[in-house]
């Protein structure tokens, strides 16, 4: 990786860093006039483009990553770069005709242009944008109409893996002013969502007969997405901050390769943040402690953040005076626990983005962070089978997310879902201070994300004494529940590690879809069904 | 697989098939009655859906497709069904409140509706459409208000991994016109991009070390994508109308398995219409005769048919009347060489659907057809990888395709496409015609696709005496084609068995994107260097 060329004249030669004055970290503000001094968005069909095209001087005057070829798998090590894309490169000479590449023509895209309502800042609602939202418009040929810097002739046709320059350039700069990356060669890609990300980095990193390693509770979706690849899972212990880095240096420093049939684990897929099913965020000093124990062992740490802009407001109780959203967008900033991303020296953290959460699912476009030579091997494996996210679903993000609202703006948009989910969250809490029996139920309030995690004393069961299996007493709760009205998720769903015995009993609950009014009612039927069960 | 519930009652117990009369065949005009029929459209989010909603009685009076089961790779039979998804049973309970899933509510997604502008039928072309298309209104809350049976609410959260039933439902009425299985329990999926279901296929059939089938020369990318996977291809001989079912039937006849060091290869990639890249079509008995031996050595064929609606006109030459375009949709179909899947008896044949040549590659929407029990493999995988394609790109496809164009409106577009190919194709073969030196260019017109497949003579090429081998022969004459200001594609890059030797050689064409001023430019420059190089 080497600094674009637009870059300004006093940045080459940056390694000698006493001759150059460091330059100013990227802030919201100063986007305009960083964009304005980069080299020209690369516009044609499919037009090859990188993150160095959009980081700003301040990345260069940092160190490297450290080179991870020991860490891929047969399959990513024999990835080569694409024949017929490789031949894109004589596309550059002028006046070139090309009749080599097999691209439809934009005539035939028998979309002429989409017009995109959308939420106007501060008026976020679904009301205000009914009222008073924006109505964005992407044509056939803005680009040479002078209009845009992307539109549907390109957006329709096939693309790069690394998805459009235009989109790419946004979560660039979003991934620099919310993580500052300490290593020089960061690079995104876009992908078809996270969930395919993951798969990806499974079958980059892993060799089937490995393990990995998860939190002892995970999101279901993610061991199973391991599992038919050959693959286990050892689960790390966790308090109510998550996964125990202790417990995790215990695993890896007694790994016994013979006992497990398997080499020593070096893929952590952890969820910092609002941890699915459990709720839980890593703190600072956690995450720090964590990345220590994978510095130790040479592991990789593939961090899932889908609910990092779902951290919430501190939770006060029901009639304490609710804490003042953040201010400005730099407190805002500041008021994020810090990502491993951002604590990331080596180029050890894969981190998978999505906009899933927080803009919507169905667009299955998210993003991966990681050194050069990552992202790479991701890029290559991405052009023959995902080949680039929807390109339909690209320009609407582009639209509303760099066109209209720009950082600012989607700043805006997180802070306010920030207090939705806030008062969610409360309301959740609340039924269950209600609601719930506190002789057989225990819980946190959750700091981020979109689930409570409830214990269940289940050893004060009366079927214990009858002697009901764990797994069975979980099942009568649960359909005790569905009976009752309510549907909960069984705590087992989520074990990956099948090795180790449940000693204790979960049921997960969601507070993203249902209103104040449903979760009060269904936490109100769980209780119900809980003091019968139980005979309370 | 049993028929739907709501089938008429005439139909319960069809395999009696002397009690009960033989249905008519599914039509073009016969679809609204059909539909009104059927059940109900799903339209809850993520609703589950199978093509078995909309298949018509026909159907069901077909005999059942093989097993496959001893085809199916370790990965594959390793699938199971998602714990998180199987929970959804219970959301049928009426009243029931769901803190399950961790579905994010629509409040929080900022795209209040999609207007776009589509070409209204006969007026396909840009103009116009400019001038007289129809806008389409795609909002969050149709479905509530009646208005359609498909809406942003369910379009832009998670959905499942066969893709919305409103867009399952074309794609499967779409199938049985066109090519009418013969056996009952066929199903589609959506897929994200045809690439990612060849990816996809790979992964389900075959296991490291294995070889799979392909024409002598083939699409690149479609072997790039085998390779890392630790796959081999055995390419077949080829003619004018493609693979020839000799040389396939001498491989697998005489396949040493201590040799090859791998077991007798039984998965055939076939691109049986405008091939890529040699532009050839397999005649209806070519495709029959390949059949059997596929039958012979229980081979599954993988049909790619992204061109399949890009078959042709006739080719007349320059100076004879145009043969006139189909005069019904009836005509239109029938004209059609019958696919692989038309006249697949066991269930040996996976189809691989794309919109991207007839409609869009940026919708990464495309759509699969093969047997249930493939089908329901495919789709375990994608719920932990891909989930499902684009939801807005979905929604776009849905609006155009189903409720404004129709059956009926598509097949008008896609007769006119057929048009605007036949007249691409012509330019190109009467470029070439007029300025390519036959005493060394050779070539036949192309019956569908975007290819054109140039031979040239290398053996008379000066280079030869000079003891130049193949490889730096067609180089130079690729490097003087990019010299003169033509980019054409070399014939070896798209040559996946790397242990045979090339005796002849070609360069690929394609009339895709060039107007037909710039064609005949481009084969004027590339006649000329051949000139220069072969010293004519």
């Amino acid at each position: 990786m080497s600094p674009p060329a637009s870059l300004d004249v006093d940045l080459v030669g940056v390694t000698d860093t006493s001759a150059v004055p460091v330059p100013d970290p990227l802030t919201v503000n100063g986007i305009p006039a960083w964009r304005a001094k980069t080299a020209k968005m690369p516009t044609g069909v499919a037009a090859a483009c990188s993150s160095d095209m959009f980081k700003s001087p301040i990345c260069y005057t940092k160190p490297k990553a450290k080179r991870f070829d020991h860490r891929f798998s047969l399959e990513a090590k024999s990835r080569k770069a694409s024949t017929l894309k490789t031949a894109a490169q004589y596309l550059k000479n002028p006046g070139l005709i090309s009749l080599g590449g097999g691209l439809p023509s934009a005539e035939y895209f028998p979309f002429e242009h989409f017009d995109i309502k959308v939420p106007t800042p501060p008026g976020f609602s679904p009301e205000a944008t009914r009222k008073s939202g924006t109505v964005l418009h992407a044509g056939k040929h803005d680009i040479q109409d002078g209009s845009s810097t992307y539109d549907l002739e390109i957006a329709l046709n096939y693309g790069q893996a690394t998805g459009a320059a235009q989109l790419l350039r946004f979560v660039t700069e979003h991934t620099e002013l919310i993580h500052k990356p300490l290593y020089s060669d960061w690079q995104c890609t876009l992908t078809a969502g996270s969930t395919y990300a993951w798969d990806t980095a499974l079958r980059l990193l892993c060799e089937r007969g490995d393990y990995i390693i998860m939190e002892e509770y995970t999101f279901a979706s993610a061991a199973e997405t391991a599992f038919p690849l050959g693959l286990k899972a050892v689960g790390v212990a966790m308090d109510e901050q998550g996964l125990i880095p202790e417990s995790m240096d215990n695993i890896l420093s007694n790994w016994d390769e013979k006992a497990r049939g398997a080499r020593k684990p070096f893929v952590l897929y952890t969820i910092p943040t609002g941890q699915n099913p459990t709720g839980a965020t890593q703190s600072a000093e956690r995450r720090r402690a964590v990345y220590k124990i994978a510095q130790k062992h040479d592991v990789i740490i593939v961090e899932d953040e889908p609910y990092y802009f779902l951290q919430m407001q501190p939770y006060v109780g029901e009639d304490a005076k609710p804490v003042p959203p953040p201010a400005t967008h730099e407190d805002f900033i500041n008021s994020l626990t810090p990502s491993y991303l951002s604590m990331d020296v080596d180029g050890r953290v894969i981190r998978l983005e999505s906009f899933s959460k927080v803009v919507s699912p169905g667009s299955r476009v998210g993003w991966i962070v990681a050194s050069e030579q990552i992202i790479e091997r991701f890029i290559r494996n991405f052009e023959t089978s995902s080949q680039n996210p929807s390109g339909i679903s690209q320009i609407a993000l582009f639209k509303l997310l760099d066109e209209h609202w720009g950082h600012s703006g989607y700043l805006d948009w997180l802070i306010n879902l920030r207090m939705s989910y806030t008062a969610r969250r409360d309301s959740l809490v609340h039924a269950c201070e209600k609601h719930l029996p506190r002789e057989i139920a225990h819980w946190a309030a959750p700091a981020a994300g979109m689930f409570h995690w409830i214990e269940v004393d289940w050893h004060k069961h009366p079927g214990v004494k009858a002697g009901k299996t764990h797994a069975q007493i979980e099942e009568e709760i649960f359909l005790s529940a569905v009976e009752a009205g309510v549907l909960l998720s069984r705590g087992s769903w989520f074990k990956p590690d099948h090795d180790t015995v449940e000693e204790k009993m979960f049921f997960r609950a969601t507070f993203a879809a249902a209103s104040s009014e449903k979760i009060d009612e269904a936490i109100s039927r769980f209780a119900g069904s809980l003091r019968t069960q139980f005979a309370l």
